[in-house]
């Protein structure tokens, strides 16, 4: 089976834990096994990380060139700030998903520029948790119609 | 069954039609489809509604109102320019999703900003015709959600 | 008895329904009264229109020239958005005031800027709907004073 | 009878007679005798100043506190500059209405923001002296409304 | 004979009655003459509308697909604050020409920014209705040009 | 016969040889016959120049006061940095109309703005050479007019 | 005992009575008791002012001159408007320590900015009144520290 | 002998003392010494005043209409920041010169947008104490120019 | 006794030996020390870390949640580039007080803004290493202040 | 008798011809029998040019080091565009006074802005012809005062 | 030999391999021998690094700090975002060069924005690998230069 | 051997005598034996022009279309305001490399931005004269590249 890689940034590893009037009472965990379940569902793995360490983000998206087919990715703070992360996924070649907890556009200014957006294929914001099984889905639609041509 | 809105902008009667490396070759009769079956997997119905009228789009809004459950719109164009569909969606009391079938952040800057995602839930964009399907779900469970407690 | 027109744009259809804490529990019937009444008071008879459509509003602007002596006109959202109602205003010879419900100062950043402004003779913001007497008095004031000289 | 404070700000002692052509030929005994009149016919009197000073602006709106039922303020070139009269209007408790003779959406950039806009509850400009009219009534009805329930 | 599509946008109907320092003398009826002449001279037919309503002009660019050459289109008021004309311009495939009367960049600011000219393959501005006359040939000749290899 | 005097700006000597993609096939010498033609079909004569030299296009609309009815410029790369040559056109009292082989819109951002559009009366920007003509005839248009009454 | 000079400008006399969510209930009368207990501390005395009058902050910045070792300012709303504050410290030898009891930071835009932080060597934000007793530590530190070396 | 009116603002009775050199080492004592000279050689007298309070400075201003034959004014610190004194000026009938001892455009980007400089007939930066001289050479010069035809 | 957490950023390791002129002759090791002896006298202890790693700064405050009163926080470079500690900020549930040990609004304006300023309840700036006293202070002040009610 | 430097630049030959309500009735003749006048009253000659060549200005500024005591420079257009102008200044030891005849910050914004202000050691605008006048005798006295010690 | 410092920021490791179009097809290897040989042409050795991590980066820069006699930087991403490396490199004393491989100045806005670049003596962008012999070079000669007088 | 042009822009004919802090001792003739040097090392010749005249140097880019290989040039002071070389370099179809002697980023913002770096392929600032020879190393290589193919 093809693998997904999802990533996490910086402080989603509280997830659940902190401000839940934005972010919900689901955790990490949570997120994990959604996204198993959705990926078993397209008939793909994924292989599952939180960091909030840039260079393993950055890590994680080199080893992923070649060996999966697509990420789902949920920057959160480097969203706004990181070109290195950006360079990373400039230089993977399969589909990449952006993803969200909450509507960002709702929130502090500097949190409606994302770096990320300007390579995804896909922007979700806002879809709580939800918004990574949508993710998933779409980079296995992605990855299959790559694959189908 | 309850109904769950689903409204598109202006231009959008010709989707499938123009701009295909941007919109894909879907039509908004796939569009259609696909928002009814996956309503239907969550027990919901839809109203399916496309206009170049921003009026029309406006009226519709203000019948939703006390008669649907959640509205998902793809405002086109009017995603950058409506204040007077943000102040009807203000004036709506159920959740709301935002989609794009473009990526609209790797676009001109004018696409970057929308009035609409002030008010929207969720924000979906780049997805592909896959997104109103992701808007539909969302709006499923904030409805169902809403309806719980 | 000359007529004074007064104008309403997108959403005010909803007056006193929608978000009270903002626009207050007044239905626009209740600023038809008012405005009818303070015109009677100074020997002004009103035309009275709503509408989310543009054109309707432009369209209501354009047989206004000669055919009445001053415009009241609260635009909604249009007054952040429409040249074309400005343009329309500029083609009118008489006076205009425009009204708007709220405070539209202490709200969105968008808020503060209106095209019409920069046509009206006045501008009456956050006096409730008793701010459309107030533009029916002004703009009466102004219809006499042109005439009298 | 309960006091409506109305403040003028800095050059308004010359009303009448500085640049008619934007600010009428009535001097500033026409708006005191006005707001006199108008306050009267609400059941309100009125204690009426002019400054060039703007601590004694300050000085006359912390007197206000517990004094007076409303302000009507027309700050005249402070609008634009002082966050001293902001502040203090800020620790003021009742309804303050924003005056200006002139249309100043009309004029430079710089008279279109205005500092007390923030903390207003109305602001009315361009309608001449007789803003100051509709302001002593606005501040009035508020001053009942506050009072009624 | 092939068609050439002449639209014109809101207050036009007015062209010759209102600010005729800005606008001229000439109605809309001595532009379709032209319009009609010129047109004639190169061996096309014209089609000419007038609307103040965005989705009319935006209706009549989708019927203009396939059926007609060329476009020519003084978008007015919409010129500025239109993206959904622009989007039905985008899904032409033809020649566009944008025409104004007056000189735009000599008015206000929010004049000087164009949606249309992002995409139109001409703009003239300024030429009063001598402007369509160029414009009709212009795309006379983009069209013959595109036929011709 | 009176003179118009048609005016070239830097690296136009290279029209037809440098960017075909932007400026078309068409020498400057196409655009010197081309004009001639024009003009002498209304009725006038033409001084044409070229120059890379900022100064030289000064002295000759200095030459031009009192001695041509109207100018045609094209001030290519001058058009966005010389205030020189806007203060030179000042100083003409005849009609100036700005011709653009491309359409300087749809370019770097930097081409937006126009230091002679504010002195014009009309800009023509990307209708290729032809452009030339059409400024040629709206030039003789004005001449004509002014003359009249 | 050598004087440190504290100054607190407009509103601050209303301390303790205005907006205690964001100033705290203590008044001026114990920032002045803290004051002086700090000073006393550090072996210097003070001389404490509030005025609602820019010109009497300029004025005893002026007799500081030569007289105190040290200014303690919390210009208040001064802060972001005043120049001749800024100018008047400019003028001043010896060390300024800038005090906020708010966190300017997190309130409006416009009290970011601060004219007096470009001449003060510190700046204390947010620590309510004990702000006024570090600034007086730093100020005695500052003076000691000139004069030892 | 008609008065030419002389203005100085806050922090200017340091001149001489406060930061030599940006100010140079003259006092107010000598520009008025100075002016009186220049003005006596021109056929005038001067009244000469200076003040850290605007209320003062708008107070001449008013008292100076009808009175003087012109303004010359070095605003100090309150050109960058005072409507109130750009007002007083507008309401003035006579020619006004702007003085600033030090080059204003060197330094911070606050000191080179001037209020006054909107109403100013001339602006005299950088010449130091000298600066006063010119200014009331030139009040003395259109004073006369306007009373010669 | 109960703890504070006090935090360095990048670079604060050479703390005494870079920059003199900026930071001083003091050393991290003097800092602690102050620290200690600071809130001991207020009796707390107190946890001290430097790193250059933004992900050990994360993990830090992750780690204070629920084991320390507050956080004392030089975020040197950080303070204007990490939006991922501010959200690990967000994420605590005490006091924080920001402390820089040079006058940041003195330096190049990308130091002006602060990520974590939109979170410190106190920011002191430019009081040399003595600002970490007062920030031990501050925390010790509010944690007593929360514990008392 | 030592020299001083008296430039010109672009569109300054038509002094007294082109837009006398902006430059007056004065011929750059006028101005050099001014300055010549001024000069010698100093104990000065004068060297003066006009240029619409900025390499000519260029040329002249280069040809002044260790020729001349100063130079009196009107850019005229190159003072808004020219930094090839202040490098050339830049390399120059002596005073620089900048003059303009009409009250640039009166017109178009473009205009606010001067490269040369940057260098010049005095800035002189809007006092006429009278000007150039006023920039001699300050480059006297400077020169004097650089040679005195 | 004296030593000379090259550093490479994140994404680097994959030079030769990403995205060749921008960067070429040598590898870092390419890179470290290339520097070798040119510094050993002048006299040096080099210590060569590269991390995905900006602290290893902040790390080695202090390790250098009198271990070498200057640093050859290619920052990567981290040139636009990183004050702590800029930091890090201010309390570096020797010569520093930036090395960009591809022309930054052509590619996004915010690659136009180097925070290194305030600290670098030089700075080589778009000359591909040659680029970092280039840059060996620039700081041996510093070098040199430095210990020479 | 083929030919590079090295051509330098305004005010480097005084190179070596003008600001040798900025731009040391080193004359113009350095510069050109350098990169004849460089050049003949490398197999080409060079072409070497300095001007102050901006038409001179697009004369020359017309001039080596077709009759050299490269170019390198410093366009100093017309870097910044110069579309018109940026143009003539447009239109020129070989290797351009930019050079700065001193580094712009590091002076007044206004050098920060770069007409000329949009179309070359290099740019080297800060590295003094020596920065001409790598240029010309650069151009060299470049120009070899494009015939190995």
């Amino acid at each position: 089976m093809p693998t997904i890689l999802v990533l996490n940034g910086p402080n989603l590893n509280l997830l659940g834990q902190r401000e839940p009037h934005l972010y919900g009472a689901e955790t990490l965990a949570d997120v994990e096994a959604l996204c198993t379940r959705k990926a078993a569902a397209e008939g793909f793995k994924t292989r599952f990380h939180q960091s909030n360490r840039e260079y393993e983000l950055i890590d994680w998206i080199h080893a992923a060139r070649g060996a999966t087919v697509g990420i789902v990715i949920n920057p959160a703070a480097f969203t706004h700030t990181s070109v290195a992360i950006l360079d990373a996924l400039n230089a993977y070649e399969g589909p990449v998903v952006e993803v969200h907890v909450s509507n960002v556009h709702k929130r502090e200014a500097f949190r409606h520029h994302s770096f990320v957006s300007g390579r995804a294929d896909a922007v979700i914001a806002g879809a709580g948790i939800q918004g990574y099984g949508f993710a998933v889905e779409r980079v296995a639609h992605l990855a299959r119609q790559k694959k189908a041509p």
